[in-house]
């Protein structure tokens, strides 16, 4: 079995590896699409991302889609939710599994990621795809479920209104407005940052009506976050922070089985396992939206 | 009539002036008891808060009790509600009257306030008060109303566990917890912060479990709110921003009325209307609790 | 002026009045459009609705637009909010406006409705109506509200699943699912119930998942609602109560203004004020969807 | 070890059993105090409660403490949370635990109960007990559990007001309010019915304000909930079916330790096991609160 493997900064390399084992309650999965992140890319120019650091050779990867190649789902197509909460910690009691402690994240810290012909995963984290949502846009559903987890931490009202900040794509529905909400007086219900500055934060929330509520979904560079404390406080705003994402695979699924969500534009080029390094080279010039790369190819 | 009216930093003068009158919807009210707020004494002695600045003699202080003095109503004891919003904005008709753009709030900007023997003001915010609560409790109603809308901001489950940063006292019940609570490896449900600096604002986000609120209190000297981003997105916490209170006087009532809260403790000097600058200084030395101040003594 | 009063049963008469004057705070309208309701229909075939009864000739309509006649707004087209609040008892202020107990409610007891030419109407509850909104789509936002009103209730996750019980049309968006959604072993988040009898709630109550929500929106002939209790029990389910609707027209206007919803299939015929009888008959045969009243033909 | 097994209609017999084993992830607990439930005297004079019927002897009890008696966790006193959640489910992994639909009971259909000197159960379901809290307290957990759910489903604003319907005593706190609030004109923000009758509903909905929540927690014997529509509707009220309950062990416990609810008073009688047949006896009087056995006197 071939992976991709990030030994240091910018050294990516593709060998072959003893195909893993799956234990219990796992599958073992042929991926056939893997999107490549930003947070990848973190990965592979610094070596890091926010204050985790590379310390071994890893397989990154973790927006991703494959076939079920053993067991009784065997010949599934299926979405890989990439996060594997340990399931007994308080936040996973409590029902806050993106929160989990000791959660353990595909292509991050010690777990290898979606980037090589197969993998060993567990089989509740294996989303079936409906027929009408391919395996590129099976990959895609990761970033989506992020956006809906965002969606859900912004308790958008029925048909009511939204801003986004910083980013470039409208995702979900026409109750996300575009840039020109941020101009309107009356304010939005719910301003969604996505730029990772506090110039960013500081237009959300400018552009929310009082008792609004500004979810915080980038990731700042210097690992801080600043805004003026009177418009927070006379508009007596509530302020979310998106981590990853919660149970929204199925919802991410129905989106995309219904049409609501059309993804096949989002990827705008694809690569085989053996390009990887072209993949990334790709990826860090950012002149399309996302880049795939299909390891059985 | 008398009224301590400030004229310039530190210029505190109390005079005689014509007893103001009572428009429609209004009644006459003899103040009996007025508290000193922290930002009453940061008019008296800076000559502003935040953001607003002295531009004419004011008559401070929002925190007072009374007894109506005309109308059907006259000689009922009452709780004064220091804010007046306009009713007809988005934010009232959302149910945020605290955050009327429109407010006037009594002792700030425009609107004189209550340290004088009689002061005009909307019946409707005239709360009675029960046989149990004395005028100085009454005119304590306002800063208890401020933490119960802090906690209505904390979402605070029943039974649930919470931490208090930056303030001495434990408003409300024994759910409030102490300092210790921030040292539980787990993390309590909500944090409230009272300082108004970012140390104490990191220390309540540390103190919260995963999924937990932090509520914001505290108005930050320098105006600007500083944070850690990796910490809060961990935790995906969610961060409410307090001003002032919304529709709390009922319950605030009812918790001193029931002896839940014992108000008495809370004053520990009082002075007449004459001594105002007298009152003013001892409050400056924050040594005690609250200072009251009696207009018809 | 003309105007369609109810003097009895089946009773409707049309005739020459004085034309009514704007008290303060009132604007004069020239009523455009006016639908009827299935509860026009009852007041007119039993002189009655629910418990109230028909007590005096009363002009009925409650969904309606029209031109203001008078003042700086003159020559604005407006949808008209047919319920006027009290503003002042508890139920308005903790923002329930929809469930004020002095609530007056246009076309209702004692306060004449809209099948006239002119009415005067407080100016606040006259929503100007942008041009892509014809005086028919005016009329036809009090019934959307009534159903964003439900969509509120029903707590509907971003991206979640719905069942409608016993209504014909979809309304809003493609979040609300169809009938084949009650078959579903997993169940709906909510299911909405608008038919009115025990049988719907309880195809309702079996569509959604455990601690999902159910919104009671029909009105039952008996005034009462009976389910089982162990299936309600086992599922946790939260059940919510529709009067009416709150704060919704500007989201009612967003909706039609941006194309999301398309209020012109829903108005089946027209009628003018003459023919009031004529379209009460059409209504009472229930072959179309929406009969429109035009007092200005 | 002996074991009090229900073969029949008031047939309960005390016999020696082989000990059970613990399989992997379970303790063996040595019972020390079992409380005598209103569905334990159902299902020993009818046999049967609800539409579950008793096919084979069952032991009964699902309000209890003991002593862990094997493992690295022996000799810890525990609080056994009766139910065993299959964690897999939809309504599991969407935070409903108390609604899994493969749920397991302790003396309750196919699953043993406490009644017995020694049970096998999940470790995680084995709450340890601080000093202060008796293993009497300890099985009075499960109740002040039922009742901290139900308080979560009322959504009782912080300092609110409450009334109970069909509930001798007020359990939590001062803000559970009497019935003289169902007398109150304004009414109560939240309404809990314990009663299990049509008429407690009535007056539970009757009780609360405008916009309030009516929490029921009664299980009627014929299986069906009415009320009138239209004073639910003109409330617009939200009604929470109480299903057992959720995570609330940490709190129930939390309440004990910090003497919030004083449990010793609600035990009113004690028995040995050997005694069981005089302590159903003794519960079916209903003279007294709580009937407590203690298996290990």
């Amino acid at each position: 079995m071939r992976a991709a493997r990030l030994h240091a900064v910018g050294d990516l390399r593709v060998a072959d590896e003893p195909e893993p084992e799956a234990g219990p309650g796992m599958s073992l999965v042929r991926v056939t699409a893997v999107g490549i992140c930003g947070s990848d890319l973190h990965w592979w120019d610094e070596g890091a991302i926010g204050d985790a650091k590379l310390t071994h050779p890893l397989v990154l990867g973790h927006e991703g889609a494959g076939v079920i190649a053993d067991g009784p789902r065997r010949g599934e197509r299926v979405a890989i939710d990439p996060a594997i909460p340990d399931e007994t910690c308080r936040a996973c009691r409590d029902g806050y599994r993106n929160l989990c402690y000791r959660i353990r994240f595909s292509g991050h810290g010690e777990t290898d990621g979606m980037l090589r012909e197969v993998m060993a995963w567990p089989s509740a984290l294996l989303h079936p795809l409906p027929d009408r949502v391919s395996d590129a846009d099976g990959a895609m559903l990761e970033p989506l479920g992020v956006a809906i987890h965002s969606a859900d931490l912004g308790h958008l009202p029925f048909a009511g209104r939204a801003a986004v900040i910083g980013c470039a794509a409208r995702l979900g529905a026409d109750q996300v407005a575009g840039a020109d909400a941020v101009l309107d007086d009356a304010g939005v219900d719910v301003a969604f940052e996505a730029a990772g500055n506090d110039e960013a934060i500081g237009l959300a929330m400018a552009s929310v009506r009082p008792g609004g509520r500004v979810v915080l979904a980038g990731i700042p560079g210097d690992d801080s976050i600043r805004f003026g404390a009177s418009l927070a406080r006379r508009k007596g705003l509530t302020i979310a922070m998106v981590r990853r994402m919660n149970e929204v695979y199925p919802r991410a699924i129905g989106l995309a089985a219904r049409g609501v969500v059309d993804l096949g534009p989002v990827v705008t080029s694809r690569f085989g396992l053996g390009e990887v390094r072209e993949a990334f080279a790709d990826g860090a010039k950012r002149t399309g939206l996302k880049v795939v790369v299909e390891p059985q190819r």
